[in-house]
């Protein structure tokens, strides 16, 4: 089953002297994201620099913007068609296995400092049955251990301080998700995405956990449908996926987004029993 | 009941250059200390500057020492007095009538940044019944979550990162407890002491709540009987009672601690279900 | 030379459970703070519970309000007299000779790491000439290299994390300077003044260094005149003296702050070439 | 004029359970590592997983390890081709001149959290001269701010930690070098290598800065000769290269690095005043 997602975003700055911005806001090109539709202004217009990553599908694009007011409104239809399987049957991949490309995400990063928190990983889930149902464990226990609380955070905010603080908002639920599944020798990444649900609206962040060869989504916060996630990017943290990033001397303006199902019908904010995925497997998993 | 101790440690050091020293190793001024006899020997003999904080009757001693090998060498008989009561009878003190002298022991200080773990401490006992059974819980979350692990931190560790790395040795267990107490608003204080039961054989950390008016002792730990804590100093944490500060360079050589029943008797280590104090009342409790 | 200040603070808040407030923003009581006039009004009226430290002469009052609107406001007469001395002359004291009661202020403590920072005192100051210009040196190179900015640290920033990201208040100025001294081995303790020149007006904060047998005040934000400066307490760092602590749910509204000249003139916003001390030599300096 | 060198290296281990290692540790697939010879010895022969990061030439292995002893051996010739340029001549290129597959690099990493030493870096490097003499200044500062001190950090020291303790090991000058470009949005990146003259012998880490469109070494170590590094592997940060990464339980035995001149002569430690560059101009340089 498929649905068909209206979506976008529409950013406002005041440029107060020459600033460069990369943007990482378009939807991934993804193979379940079908029949894509979009369109890009920005006001004034200038001209972009585009740039695909290749394995990881990531679309940035930069530009160099003048003094004065700028916007960027981006619009795209989408249909996407998740992967649903039994959380049952999805294994945990041995390290020997783990495909060396994927071998990144088993390494500390910036907001990830996994490094420090394997004995916390090890004693909160250390003993949990290996496979899905453990990162949904870890899921569950941030559910249950963190406060989602706005103004909890702010961009340097590393996993090991959200644990501390108990709080933190989508950003923090994922870097603490993927910092105890790497703790764990779980390959994770960071998530960006549109999200059907989610009040108030906003970019929201999840994570991916690579098990029994392919991509799984999590989400800590329970605040979206996990099968209504429209990618943006992945990478290994915020630090790699910011929506916009800004060299210069600007004003933020507001940020509007918006993500609806495109024939206007509305769906409940409910959890599947499902385990999720919008990746295909790993091109080499199992060939090593 | 009481029991008769014989105690002691001895301390030697290569000193490479002058150095001030301050030491704080004899056994505190407690009325419940007993017919204390002791012996301090420093070799060679250098004067002491000898310090006595009135209200804490911690007993520091300054040395200034020359370059070559230095030993300082105490040794105590006390009987220790321990008071016992029933923990179901121990409340927790309102804010308002703590006394202001007692105050700064609801303060964070350089190894305690309870003003960073309220959320945390809140979320793990916020709803546990108040009184000495709540610090008791505290003791057995550390005892159940923190290993006690030589060598996993350091001098400079403080109690937040005892508990992302979920270890620590007795230094830790007390900061993290004291932090616990004073984010729920309860006082708590560091003390140092010759423990009775401890293996291997060392200078111990444990700390004191304040609770219906008087100090009662805790350990994280179990590493040995609370009711066999012979009392060296308090302070609010680590830096305050350090055995022995050095201000020169020097060679630190092997420390020797011993703790044993006067009478030559042994004694299993044990967990008594009596709360325990060797503290009188605050003066000023309920005077406010 | 003296002069008379006219001073005072008006705190608002509204209250929304009840709520234990712990003040100290009354003028400190020195020998060198003659000829006091004072009021202290609560609204609504609820009696206080009044604590003075004898040695430091802190001067702390707690309520306990109820729901509400609170108001808390303090009027002052003060004539100060400021101990000038010629800098040149000022030695800093062997540790051999600091009194043990001053040893205090030679620890690390929560905002002051300076255990953490000896060997960042050492390459910085080590070499500067001992004594009052040492601590000169000090405030010397706070005011060149870090940024005065409103917002840029919380209530929880530590003096290491201010000398990374190289910007502060006044607060976070007094505590780089402290640790820089207590990493060099000279005492030094946060002070919490009514500044004469500071604009905008606020609660000011500097810090003491204790030299040659007395307390001497240091300021590196240079933002208000040394000579000028009235006491409200002293601590080891802000978490001893904060104006206001709050235990329940309160708002705060909004703070004013005032002191001038009684006589009604005006004075420039200078920088005294004398060494500035408002307390008495240490009791026992010397006498070691 | 090139300089062929005789390198190794030999690992020891005892595993105690079964364990997966990656080793990074074979010199790098540069076009400037002219006529490698190579062996490869694992004692007792075990099958390796063989992996070769395609841009950046990095080459991984990794094996499974049974209980017991373990030993890797790896020794090399290989002829160095150094590139070297006037510095004078090389600029900083344009935040929107950078290729994006650069871009990451200018990104905070686990060890470098250059989002953090923004202020820090334009206080200090701000107005020096932009380009290639901006990076020596940097290494200059490190050299004359940090202690090079062995034991002095551990494998979870993150820049700014350095930079407060102002001590460290080659690894945590790289990490402040590219912390301090990083900062500047000069991109800059990890590298490992052998490292002519360095002693006592051990791996080396050092850094290279993107300027004018290639990648420049730098060492702020001043430990070895720049132009006699061999490279093994670049990264973010010591996260991405380490020589060698174990899952499981191992003792380390000890290790032991060489690196000499093929032909038995020796060379000075000394300082070239060349620019030093043994990467090709980025590919996709100007073609933005």
């Amino acid at each position: 089953m498929t649905v068909r997602y209206k979506l976008g975003c529409q950013l406002c700055y005041e440029v107060r002297s020459p600033t460069v911005f990369i943007f990482n806001l378009e939807v991934a090109k993804l193979l379940r994201h079908h029949d894509v539709v979009e369109s890009l202004t920005i006001s004034p217009d200038v001209s972009r620099r585009i740039y695909e990553v290749p394995d990881i599908r990531n679309r940035y694009f930069s530009i160099e913007a003048s003094p004065g007011p700028l916007e960027v409104r981006y619009a795209a239809e989408v249909t996407l068609e998740v992967f649903r399987a039994d959380p049952g049957t999805i294994g945990e991949v041995p390290l020997a296995q783990v495909p060396l490309d994927i071998m990144p995400f088993l390494l500390p990063s910036r907001f990830v400092p996994s490094d420090r928190l394997s004995a916390f990983a090890q004693r909160e889930f250390g003993k949990v049955e290996p496979g899905h149902q453990r990162v949904t464990a870890i899921c569950n226990w941030l559910y249950e251990n963190i406060d989602y609380q706005r103004g909890s955070s702010t961009p340097q905010t590393t996993a090991d301080e959200s644990l501390i603080l108990r709080a933190g908002v989508c950003r923090d639920f994922a870097h603490l998700g993927i910092s105890f599944c790497r703790a764990l020798n779980i390959p994770a990444r960071f998530v960006s995405c549109y999200a059907y649900g989610l009040e108030p609206r906003d970019f929201h962040a999840v994570f991916e956990a690579y098990l029994g060869g392919r991509w799984w989504l999590f989400d800590g916060t329970r605040q979206a449908n996990l099968d209504g996630l429209v990618r943006i990017g992945v990478g290994r943290d915020a630090a790699e996926i910011a929506f916009a990033s800004q060299f210069g001397d600007i004003d933020e303006g507001p940020i509007k987004i918006t993500i609806d199902h495109a024939d206007g019908s509305v769906e409940a904010l409910g959890r599947t029993v499902d385990a999720i995925s919008t990746e295909e497997p790993a091109p080499n998993a199992g060939a090593n």
